[in-house]
């Protein structure tokens, strides 16, 4: 199932091979492919219902595309009833212009070992994107900095259960906002070689982007393959901002994935009821993949779903709830009814410290997203305080739960070996299985294995300092850090890229709204 | 789905009345009936070879039945080949046997409002069995006394979530061993009114069990209605000690229910693979529950796998592992197809402590339970450091995510207020659901809501202590307990328990061991 990471010397220069060489390499796991049910829990009459309505909703109330009137240009010579910003999508047109839409996407690493395939039963797992703070018990809860990002992007390259570098592992807030992307790009692209995300913060970055990826792989190769899934929020309800959809059109005519994501807290942008989210989300996802064919057709798009619901108490934003699992089993089997990769779940929790709380709603999700056919899982690890903070300890943690899931997609091995009937016969009644010979030649295999949890007598345990999962994640964290080594790249390359992010700061002021 | 917890006057005398009107009703939800599907990770092939090895199992190898020669008998006389205390059952024989147990077992409480029914689409949760040890935060790890028992029994029946008083909460270790069973019935009697669990440690003690529920229930309503369900563990691989059979005799033919139930370490106690513990699973259960028809035809009883798996560097057991997930979920599967209840699951856990690694194993088991498609969940709070210690933080930290299951299970609702088209039109595009008439109209039911989660905003949280997870149950536990009055009891009936128990303890030296 894993493979050692491999050889690659891109232009394939003496200096390129001499980096390989004395380059480290860290195990990676092959992205899951299932080989495990999703659990469907909707029948056919409620997915017709909530198809039905979310037909409704497109012909009857319409969305708003704002800002951009290219989109609503588009959008009536599609034949769409246009009036002011609002666009109102005849029945059976979005879902009509959606079926040009890839259903497998084939995203290329720099290290060809690497590029995942999203769509079908596959699963790809992606860190934690989007927070402006970070925490490990040592230096407690901060603004993150170009350092952090740089150490996150260090341990996802280090995680063997992660197949994906991710995006905005946290804001460096300590650079400027119009140029944080292109150090945060260059990061992705040198100090790891697993796929990455690109800007989406302005249709510019979104070209920034670009570029960069075509002085990593080379302009052909970008021009004619993916090389990123970016992620596209929708503002929920039913709204296209200009930015974002500007953000979506530089990718879809690159031919570079987007992720169309309605963002929903329900009770707040979406009915309080599941039903209802799940329309709403079909409703704002069908209308976005319909764009992103309009803008390009076949243009690579992922069916998104970031759902979480309210605490009616204090409003603030709850995770691992079952009315959130609800809508990600639904919006699963919606996404699959359309014949789209479907993105959704992550290590989701709303607790302030990675305690108990935090892996409760984190391993909620996460089996929820395994078991709901997500294809991409952004927030694998890392995620914590309702997505305001990127937690050092908790990446490890989830990281390495993240290992279950992989075991769990597995399947149940049915082979003679795995039926194990002359080991029954060889230890008979009242035996014990430790000795015999089946278990000598399978116990390496036979069983995940944890690289941070504790399975020491409690006398072990307590004379090392009884530590608990905090203790034991922070000294992994430590070690990782400490171990990391660069993977090889043709510093011909590196320097490009290095010279392309010095071209283009040199040529701004810094911004930091 | 809850309902208040009501009145019950057994006996209808005065004195019952009044103990009736003065007491306070905690309320306690219903035992959950499944309205979303089961993950079924076995196909048909799959499930026939192991169903065919496992008769080959029975019919060439063959189980133990130790120190019983009545069991011996009773396996002769049904067409087994005996040989010492070798019971080889021809193909077919033990399955056949099967068919006589019914598939779903009422189990009265002495509140009728919370009697459980165990198989089908049920869940029934019961807490934590047979820890010598108990934790809380203030305390540390301590031997278990009486007085923690029954604070565990109060912790239970103040559990909105839970269905069931459980057995063995904690082992009372300051109570002889040959009494103890007499307190530990007496305090699930008369602090609780939720259905409980007899004694199996030996035959005299599983009569005790059955003489107490006379005395509570009457002796006329136990000859004809299952009151305990008690966990009679298999020595496996294969071995059906006569002790444990004993008490599975004494249940048996008072019309009482068991769990016949494997007890397996993986790659100790059966083979290091999924398929061949599967198939001694069912061999072992197969030969259990046949004998409990031998016993008694129509005897209740219930398919059990308690699975872990060991670690092969320390050789502890693991929870929350992705191979006793396969293993519980194929169980499941091979439950169904008998047409008998499943016990599996739980909130198991190799943390010695209640933190993050304790709550994402716990979680992970949970989940897999109530998609494995268990009926009468053990375990399913407070089980801490590999069932070494029942912990007070834990207790109420798990039984708080039963809420989730019980969210889970309803399925999604599909009515029309539930697919809320009035409040995406009433919204509309760009629009806020908060102040909706819909949401208005159903914001207080429509999530689940945590008893102990944290989800104020960071300043509020720091301000208040920046309490983690444990510091939050600490809390609960000590307002719960604080917080308890007994549930109504018929003094008489209680005098009555109190007596038989006095009375059996006079007639015994004490034991230890």
């Amino acid at each position: 199932m894993n493979e050692q990471a491999g050889r690659r010397a891109r232009g394939g220069g003496g200096a390129a091979r001499r980096a390989e060489r004395s380059a480290v390499h860290f195990e990676t796991a092959r992205f899951i492919e299932r080989n495990i049910p999703n659990l469907e829990i909707l029948n056919e009459e409620a997915l017709e219902i909530i198809e039905r309505n979310a037909e409704t909703v497109l012909a009857e109330i319409g969305v708003n595309f704002v800002e951009n009137p290219g989109a609503l240009e588009l959008w009536r010579a599609a034949g769409a009833d246009v009036q002011g910003e609002r666009v109102r999508i005849p029945r059976g047109l979005a879902r009509q212009l959606c079926a040009t839409a890839p259903g497998r996407i084939v995203q290329h690493a720099r290290n060809p070992e690497r590029t995942v395939e999203i769509g079908g039963r596959s699963l790809v797992l992606a860190p934690v994107y989007g927070p402006p703070f970070v925490r490990d018990a040592a230096g407690g809860r901060r603004y993150a900095t170009m350092a952090d990002f740089n150490n996150f992007v260090k341990l996802g390259y280090m995680s063997k259960w992660l197949h994906h570098s991710g995006g905005t592992v946290c804001e460096p807030t300590d650079v400027p906002v119009n140029k944080r992307h292109l150090d945060m790009l260059f990061a992705h692209m040198t100090l790891s070689d697993k796929p990455y995300m690109g800007s989406v913060t302005e249709p510019s970055r979104a070209a920034d982007s670009v570029e960069m990826s075509k002085i990593l792989f080379g302009a052909e190769f970008v021009d004619q393959n993916t090389v990123m899934t970016s992620l596209i929020n929708i503002n929920s309800p039913m709204t296209f901002d200009g930015i974002m959809m500007g953000a979506l059109e530089v990718y879809a005519k690159a031919n570079q994935a987007c992720i169309i994501s309605p963002f929903i807290v329900g009770g707040a942008m979406a009915p309080v009821s599941v039903a209802g989210t799940l329309t709403q989300v079909l409703a704002e996802v069908l209308a976005g993949v319909a764009y992103s064919q309009l803008v390009r057709k076949g243009a690579p798009v992922i069916f998104g779903a970031f759902v979480t619901s309210i605490d009616m108490n204090s409003g603030a934003p709850t995770f691992g709830t079952p009315e959130a699992s609800h809508i990600t089993y639904g919006a699963g089997q919606l996404a699959r009814r359309l014949g789209l990769p479907y993105r959704s779940a992550g290590a989701f929790c709303g607790s302030k410290l990675p305690d108990a709380q935090a892996a409760y709603e984190s391993a909620n999700s996460l089996n929820m997203g395994l078991l709901s056919g997500v294809n991409f899982m952004l927030h694998a690890c890392g995620w914590l305080e309702g997505g305001l903070v990127s937690s050092y300890e908790k990446f490890v943690m989830d990281a390495d739960q993240l290992g279950i899931l992989h075991r769990l997609a597995a399947g149940v091995r049915m082979d003679e070996e795995a039926q194990a009937m002359d080991a029954i016969r060889e230890v008979g009644p009242s035996g014990h299985y430790l000795g015999c010979e089946h278990t000598q030649a399978n116990f390496k295999d036979a069983f995940w294995r944890t690289d941070l949890l504790d399975y020491k007598p409690f006398e072990t345990w307590e004379e090392e300092g009884a530590r608990d999962t905090v203790a034991l994640a922070s000294e992994r964290v430590k070690k990782l850090l400490a171990d990391y080594q660069k993977p090889a790249i043709d510093p011909a390359v590196e320097e490009a890229l290095a010279a392309y992010v010095a071209q283009k700061k040199a040529g701004m002021a810094d911004a930091f709204l």
